[in-house]
């Protein structure tokens, strides 16, 4: 049952002699007692069945942001998560009077805390159930297609509305297994979210863009929340009134720290993997999909750059936007050498022959029959991504993509909710107003309409079946536009359109859809001008994937039973919901000749500093480590304030904020990154060179102890020793 | 004696407690019986005297190439040096049909070698002696300025000429401490040297520009000469002839490596350092010349660039100037970097201070006074250079600096030998001659041009007061010049110089001074424009030097005194002459959080492999790796063969090629780069961090046997285990 001989499987299939200790797996809490005997070998101090229930402790204690994993650490609502995760809060509060990203923020009593951006909300599991068989259950094999597609859609939607009739509560009913099972989880929604506490960003960002991925690593990435409630103890939007909301269960916060090779677990909400991904889906993103986006996310950077000078509004309206397609960029190029080091192709390629091998010997001919039809099918999905790619990319230009998304909402609005396209029902208008109402952060016409236009250029370059009339027809151009008609062509749009302006957007959020059939506005015609094609490529596409529900099922079933004939316990793609990894804090060597130690030292800040963004530490702190001011949170072993340390961790996006916990489920820090060598996992974990990023709980205190006085969250929180 | 005191007095100013294991020091061969003892304690396993004979065994064996440094390894002249030290003959001889660099060479028998690049010269010291009583004995401490200059210059010139009477021979009389003493090295010359054998540039080169200074390494840096002589056994040109020379002392080649831990030493060429430079002239390069250097090359760089298509000849023929400056760039940004990490400005000021406390306990009242003499010298000289500095890079432009070469030649040549500038005598035609015909495998008009314009607009930035009025006069510019006017100006004298011509600008190596000055030509009118203003910055620069040169000594000697008192011996600062530099092999931490391993593996090539220059392993050394082909030449401690190795051996530039030597003086590797952390130790030897990057002869020997059959040196060669 253990993991452990999994990855001595893959290893024996590599043929290589890995020394594996790494330990791979995304687990969903009630898998935990299956492996209960592993979790105790490798250091579990309680009962492995005492965390598998979501809403007992510790699980109780782990809350989703969205994105961002979080935990409660007192009994009045403060939440500990990643400062990269609470940033945003930070900076909607800051002005040039008050700049908290500069200076950090600290609401010194309950009660000073600052409304957190609109938007941010806290998710707290309240129930849990399997509910495969009220989604799959009136489904016979021979149901098809679109049919099945929309037959499962509207059993979740109906489990949604059923659940989230109790006001307060967000529901969903995600697949696990690749629809292979179906959970109702239930979240309490609370609201009402306010930044307690966040270092500055010489701290909680120390080392920026430059460190993002890498070791060693020095960053304060901690931040506290505490949610309110109203008083009547249910969610409520924002007001004075409101309390603090008293969780069933937080964290103790251990300030005896861990040492080298000491048990710790993760727990948070992993956003998603592909582990059990087929060769031909591998072979497609790798070989294809990444090295185009590759090349596009290169133009697109370019393109910005070169439409907004350095400094100008424009640019900072577009420096996280940048950031993001930056860090995309660099993360692409990781997996794509990081799939190239670890032979992902062949390696995939040698897990499916052995998967056939165990069908045939087994007699399965039905799985292995529903594995080739399998692979056609998504040979046709491929096939059609690839078709539409450049086409799908033309909506990079926002005024395009919120002209098509308004429209869209207008014509599912007149619908009966319950049969309304997901994301456009009831419960998604809130979120529709925010993102179109937020596009004026981080939008500047110039820059938009550039993008834009490069985007069409390496369309028009496509041939001729990889584009689509409705849209050359509807902007009138075809592969013998030249660049100046182009840009005489996207001028006309932007000087036309009143989509610009936040409170025009926001108009059309409420119009019917005749009304944008009569208007002149030139994205709004557009939007309508390409609907039909859309809703044709959507429909092939849903067919698809209906055809694909039928049949991933039988793939992880195989998966499930091959893995099980070899002792080992296989664990459902990440898919936002909570997941427990555990391994042991450990170094690690991410390549010949380099070893990584496990923990880094206050003494490492102050050999980065530089005092310019993103290495200025603030001159206290510097003062503090320059005299060894240590006070309880030294770790002998490195003779000094451990600040950030290295597991091995099976993790991935949506994990950061994750409470890091040790044997006894103590908060011992917090999940925050991985390394550089690490970013293929999502596809092949790869234990020679995955590693987890935390920032230690001792250098957490020892700033909130002495670097930013924040006492009254030590006191308000159980620090063990 | 040890330096090991040395360090801890170092460690013990600094206030920090340094783990100190690496080795500070580049001893001249006569200091190591003085240090015996250490060396003994450190593991040399043969009597230190048997060391300190630059024309005995082993030091006789330690050949220069001029810049870089070589050892012969056969008794028929066979010598190894660094694939980076041999590659321009081996560049020279290569053709689109016989791509050497591409393909690697190998002579399969004596007599097959091809003729190394032009100016190509392997020196091997015969003779070496104290002169310092001939340089200093006739002259008062009151000959000072530019008195004393001349008087040392012409002294040097005397004793040089007069050991270059026997034909064949090199002679130099460099000054050691300072000017404290001065040696008299004659060196035989030979001038047929010819490529015996070079691995391919994806072995000799892999990790190029990427990997420089960078650990892990896995370059295979090493490459064979062999040395050809007349048949009488002496020097000659390159004949059909000439017969191998054969050396009084070979080193033997040691295959059976080294481990972790291992006594090493090195013996080469190191270049300079400046470990006994002023607190002022630390302060100066680091905060004045450094940051202002790196800004003028990141513009120079950035206009070759601009100027230059890439791809184009003009490209090409600069690459490896643009090679060289962002070498420069690199390099200084470290130093800067190391410098602020290390504290090297305060560090530098405390060492000051201690020695000045020292000085008055010690009544050296007459020394302290010639160092209040030598900071004042010292800094009239930084004034000067601030002044000139923006001047004298308009140099740069190619076509310039050579038509001043080629006048101030004309003008010495008129004098008699002994009285000419050094580097314009009889001895020096002949590079003169070379290097300015070279200049057309560098050189581009419309580049040179382009540089030349940023050098001068930079220029014109500056107060009056650093300008030059004969050079603004005689282009016709002031500061109101704007950026057209300028260029069309220069453009001109592009226009109508006929220098761009190799033959044209030979003409002039003979012409006489008259010839200059009634020329047309406007490189050669401005260089002629030019001359006074430059002999009288010569005269004050040399006039300074000369008081300097009374000073220095007694600086050196206080140094001395002063280190003797605490059981130290001092070192002088490198020179280009033969030096000994001993330690361990080691890894080390060169960050918090961070270790490098000392060995790096046959396997981290192929993990670095894509296929991709520099990064292209040939496919037979992939498949030998992936086989695990070790043959004789594997370490257990790392179960591979050993590529590169660490060690704490304190070297510099002109080490290049250096034989890395074990405890009983045997070939054990080259050493071939420092850490990118060590660039700063030419001013501050920091133990912590400093090392030195050496190619094993464990790879050498694998990659002759397996990779390129070169049996024939194997078999040349002593090879012992």
């Amino acid at each position: 049952m253990s993991k452990i001989k999994m990855l001595c499987v893959y290893s024996a299939l590599l043929g290589t002699a890995l020394q594996v200790n790494a330990k791979e797996g995304m687990f969903t809490p009630e898998q935990l007692p299956s492996i209960a005997g592993d979790l105790k070998q490798t250091g579990l101090a309680i009962p492995a069945d005492s965390i598998n229930d979501l809403t007992s402790f510790p699980m109780g204690a782990i809350v989703s942001l969205g994105g961002c994993s979080a935990s409660f650490v007192s009994e009045k609502g403060l939440a500990v998560t990643n400062h990269h995760c609470a940033r945003g809060s930070v900076q909607y509060n800051s002005t040039p009077e008050n700049n908290y990203l500069e200076d950090g923020f600290l609401a010194k009593q309950i009660g000073d805390e600052l409304p957190a951006a609109p938007g941010t909300r806290m998710f707290v599991t309240v129930d849990f159930s399997d509910v495969t068989n009220k989604v799959l259950g009136d489904l016979d094999d021979d149901v098809q297609g679109r049919e099945r597609y929309d037959l499962i859609e509207a059993n979740r939607k109906a489990l949604i509305a059923e659940c989230e009739s109790e006001p307060g509560f967000r529901c969903s009913v995600p697949s696990f297994f690749q629809g292979l099972e179906y959970k109702l989880i239930k979240q309490m929604e609370i609201r009402d979210v306010r930044i307690a506490y966040a270092p500055a960003d010489s701290i909680g960002k120390y080392g920026g863009d430059i460190d993002n991925w890498m070791w060693p690593r020095h960053t304060g990435d901690f931040s506290f929340y505490r949610a309110y409630v109203g008083k009547d103890g249910k969610p409520a939007d924002f007001s004075e009134d409101n309390v603090p909301y008293e969780p069933d269960h937080f964290l103790k916060v251990s300030a005896a720290g861990l040492s080298d090779g000491d048990f710790v677990m993760a727990a948070g909400y992993p956003g998603s993997t592909n582990r059990y991904a087929r060769l031909s889906r591998v072979s497609y993103t790798f070989e294809w999909l990444y090295p185009t986006y590759l090349d596009l996310v290169g133009e697109w950077i370019d393109t910005i750059e070169n439409a907004s000078e350095e400094g100008s509004d424009a640019r900072i309206k577009y420096e996280s936007t940048l950031a993001g397609l930056n860090n995309f960029h660099k993360n692409t190029q990781g997996q794509l050498s990081g799939a190239k080091r670890v032979g992902l192709v062949p390696r995939r390629a040698e897990r499916e022959e052995q998967l056939a091998a165990w069908l045939d010997k087994n007699d399965k001919s039905e799985l292995k029959q529903a594995l080739a039809e399998l692979d056609e099918v998504s040979a046709q999905q491929m096939q059609m991504n690839k078709q539409n790619f450049w086409y799908n990319n033309l909506s990079r230009a926002q005024l395009l993509s919120s002209a098509q998304r308004l429209y869209r909402n207008a014509i599912e609005r007149k619908k009966p909710d319950a049969e309304r396209e997901s994301g456009f029902q009831e419960r998604d208008q809130i979120r529709i107003k925010e993102a179109i109402e937020r596009i004026e952060r981080r939008f500047d016409p110039v820059v938009d309409q550039a993008v834009w236009q490069k985007m069409i250029s390496m369309y028009l370059e496509q041939p001729e079946e990889n584009r689509v009339a409705a849209f050359d027809n509807a902007v009138g151009i075809d592969s013998a536009t030249t660049k100046e008609q182009l840009e005489s062509k996207l001028k006309a749009f932007y000087e036309d359109t009143l989509l610009t302006d936040t409170e025009s957007r926001a108009k059309w959020l409420t119009a019917s859809p005749e009304e944008f059939e009569k208007s002149s506005d030139p994205f709004i015609r557009l939007a309508v001008a390409l609907f039909d094609t859309e809703m044709s490529i959507e429909d092939k596409s849903k067919a698809l994937s209906g055809k694909a529900a039928a049949l991933r099922p039988k793939y992880m079933k195989a998966i499930i039973e091959w893995q099980k004939s070899m002792g080992s316990l296989a664990y459902p793609d990440a898919n936002s919901t909570l997941r427990v990894t555990y391994g042991n804090v450990t170094g690690g060597s991410p390549k010949d000749g380099l070893i990584y130690e496990p923990f880094t030292r206050l003494e490492g800040i102050t050999e980065k500093d530089t005092g310019e963004a993103p290495f200025n530490s603030p001159e206290k702190q510097l003062s503090l480590i320059n005299e060894s001011q240590y006070g309880p949170y030294k770790l002998d072993d490195i003779n000094s304030v451990p600040v950030n340390f290295l597991t091995d961790l099976d993790s991935t996006g949506g994990n950061s904020g994750s409470a890091t916990l040790n044997a006894k489920a103590e908060l011992i820090g917090l999940l925050f990154d991985g390394t550089f060598e690490s970013v293929n996992s999502d596809w092949d974990f790869d234990p020679k060179t995955t590693r987890t990023i935390h920032v230690d709980s001792r250098y957490m205190l020892w700033v909130m102890e002495y670097v930013d006085g924040a006492t009254n969250l030590i006191e308000e929180m159980t620090i063990v020793k």
